[in-house]
């Protein structure tokens, strides 16, 4: 029995130390260095070569390395009766609610205009400094409501919308595709926070973004494939977005000759809102290994119907 | 018996209506139209010339526009025995700590390298994203009470300085003058929100910021007079800051020469932090303007011993 370690051009020596150190009783492995390959049972992915899996065939337990699962699905080949977990980090939840408050209020207090000014050396105490937002969160998991109570604390207005209601104190929660346009029609601010699945690909698309309010600010923190990204440049240049922040692209590194580079009204980042904390990771990825053994419940394990 | 709005270049048409729907008993009248000057007991000002109140025989209350009175007490004919009063308002204290968390983040969560790296078409997901911050704040006042916990609502670690020592939840509070370097040496990110007085102007000077430590940034959004800006310089060049974000000025408008517009490890904006809501503000001024009919005492009024 053998943990393997796939993550082609990952640099995975703190994740190797860091189990090792953690339980000294589970053998690591790296790939590709995979020995006899029918002793792994558990495997940790990220971006894992398509179908390189399928060959562990005493494989019970895939473990994403970080909190999305998109990557692992997308393999048409992946064995089946195999489960899969994700990580819930407290570090990575934290990272992921300041990344977006730093990007609501970026909006929210105009500083791209200040930045313009600072360049051109124009003092300009704009009529209105700050801008009159209601924001919606994409998606109430563990990261959207952490984020909805955060900007909640920060006083701001705060809606969600997701598959099923929930209840958070001062947060408005519709839920269900019924619900969908009043949602949607309700805020100027719309940050993603969606898994990504099959239902959810290209979900942010010109049909969703003439239903959102005029000029509604978007923040993408989910994943790239969630957004249509002609239809954000259209649907800029038409006024249905007055703009975006994002940090995630359909096709990462963001290819040199990509629109977004210049466009005025698009802030980027190069897909670090939030990273996952090998110190919150590896004791998830160690407690389900010895779950595993004793044959009990894994933890944060994907409901492979929701896929996620 | 009349108030009179003294407010050099500023529209005050909002304050005279808001006055007049607020208290139809109450008679407005607007500089320079002051009528009969004996007639005037309430001054209501923002940036009054020097030596324009002492005339007003029969004045008993000074109110301020704003948050500071620091424009009022630099008057050096400023009649005696007058009440000063200020405003303290939701909307203002709101308004501040969204500015402050706003400036953290962006230095915590390396904003200005993404801007650089978005002009340069550079993918870079630097090693680590983020930077680790102890973020004090020097004024633990209503603004300073407020950011602070929100600060710890993000998971920050805070603390702060202030005369006397202060009990909030989970942030340390140090006090008085011999805990100020103790105070000084615990964080790396400086927040400035004092009031500014005969004591605390020029505050911001190397020495202090010698005893940070090195590269603490520094977030500016008190007053301008606060801080030695050749002081700020040659502090980024050394080392010992590295780099601020200020709202506030010596001289405002910041002068078409200054350094700091064109220097890279500063962030500006033109006095625009927390801007004095006048729905928040009118009802202050109402009731103070009753309360000193009736012989109440004042809300909101200023110690002249502390000056603030």
């Amino acid at each position: 029995m053998a943990l393997l370690i796939l993550a082609p051009g990952k640099d995975v020596s703190s994740w190797v130390e860091g189990i090792r150190e953690g339980d000294k009783n589970i053998e690591v492995r790296v790939w590709p260095e995979i020995g006899n390959e029918e002793e792994i049972d558990v495997v940790i992915v990220w971006n894992h070569p398509e179908g390189s899996l399928k060959k562990f065939r005493n494989l019970k337990l895939i473990s994403s390395m970080g909190a999305g699962i998109d990557h692992i699905l997308k393999d048409k080949q992946l064995p089946e009766n195999v489960s899969i977990t994700r990580i819930v980090g407290e570090a990575l939840t934290i990272s992921m609610s300041r990344y977006i408050i730093m990007a609501v209020l970026h909006y929210q207090r105009k500083f791209s205009k200040y930045l313009q000014d600072k360049e051109a050396h124009v003092w300009d105490q704009a009529a209105d400094p700050e801008k009159e937002i209601q924001i919606g969160i994409l998606g109430l998991g563990v990261l959207g409501m952490d984020v909805a109570k955060k900007l909640r604390c920060l006083e701001f207005h705060v809606s969600g919308y997701s598959n099923s209601r929930k209840t958070v104190k001062g947060i408005k929660s519709y839920a269900g595709e019924g619900e969908l346009e009043e949602f949607l029609g309700s805020i100027n601010v719309l940050v993603c926070l969606l898994p990504l699945t099959s239902k959810t690909k290209n979900f942010l698309n010109i049909q969703l973004f003439k239903k959102l309010q005029r000029g509604t600010y978007l923040v993408n923190v989910a994943r790239g494939n969630h957004l249509v990204e002609e239809d954000l440049i259209d649907a800029i240049e038409k006024g249905y977005l007055s703009g975006a922040f994002l940090d995630v692209y359909r096709q990462e590194p963001l290819p040199k000759a990509h629109v977004y580079w210049d466009h005025p009204q698009i802030m980027m980042t190069p897909h670090i809102a939030s990273i996952t904390n090998t110190e919150s990771a590896i004791p998830q990825i160690i407690e389900n290994y010895n779950r595993l053994r004793k044959g009990q419940d894994l933890i944060n394990e994907v409901d492979m119907e929701k896929e996620y």
